[in-house]
């Protein structure tokens, strides 16, 4: 029972990012942002500082709305490890633009908020060498 | 009081990862692996896969022991997130090594082991452009 609910919730989460990159794909950030909490921070190599809270996380993403189409992406190796209300996503994403192929690692640490929605709390985006 | 132990438990993880880097930048990888625990997982650019475990950890580490001697190593904007028993640092490392200068970002996932020992879970570091 208990293997079944922690397989369930895994598969919950691969899920909810799974969307929430499909609508990144076609230029909607809205996905990600639907499933950050407010206190959300995040990185990525392009960020001078990291962004803290889910204001700065949304201005971010409206500077990019429909800005960003994926052609090809590809969710790569992903593992989820679950700590009581805390889950940790890794994965490497296999991307492609008209800018180009790369590769990404992605760490999304997740929080299941009220005992009801699991929500980002940390992200930390990377471009794999 | 809360706020009192909140407070000290930040120092404390501050201290640990403090500690390591001073060990690393002379070449000894020892310090980060007596504080990560055996599930650990462990992503930076130039690995092919994220490391899944202690021992693919420390072989890693061992393969770099007394190669990179960091000149300086100055850590900026830490910020330390506390969820019960897990905490979340995040960094930028300023680091200077015969090789050049780089910006990193960090991310570290500690979680409270046994109710004792706070150790590192999952590591994230990434070169910041």
């Amino acid at each position: 029972m208990t293997n079944d609910i922690e397989r369930l919730t895994k598969e919950h989460i691969l899920a909810k990012e799974r969307m929430a990159l499909k609508r990144w794909n076609v230029g909607d950030p809205s996905g990600f942002l639907e499933i950050s909490n407010s206190d959300v921070t995040y990185i990525d190599p392009y960020v001078d500082k990291r962004l803290e809270g889910y204001d700065a996380l949304k201005s971010l993403y409206e500077g990019l709305r429909g800005k960003i189409i994926v052609d090809v992406s590809e969710m790569i190796e992903t593992r989820v490890d679950l700590y009581n209300d805390i889950a940790i996503l890794t994965y490497k994403l296999f991307s492609s633009t008209s800018q180009g192929e790369t590769y990404w690692y992605c760490t999304e640490v997740y929080r299941l908020i009220d005992n009801e929605n699991w929500r980002i709390i940390h992200t930390h985006w990377s471009i794999a060498k």
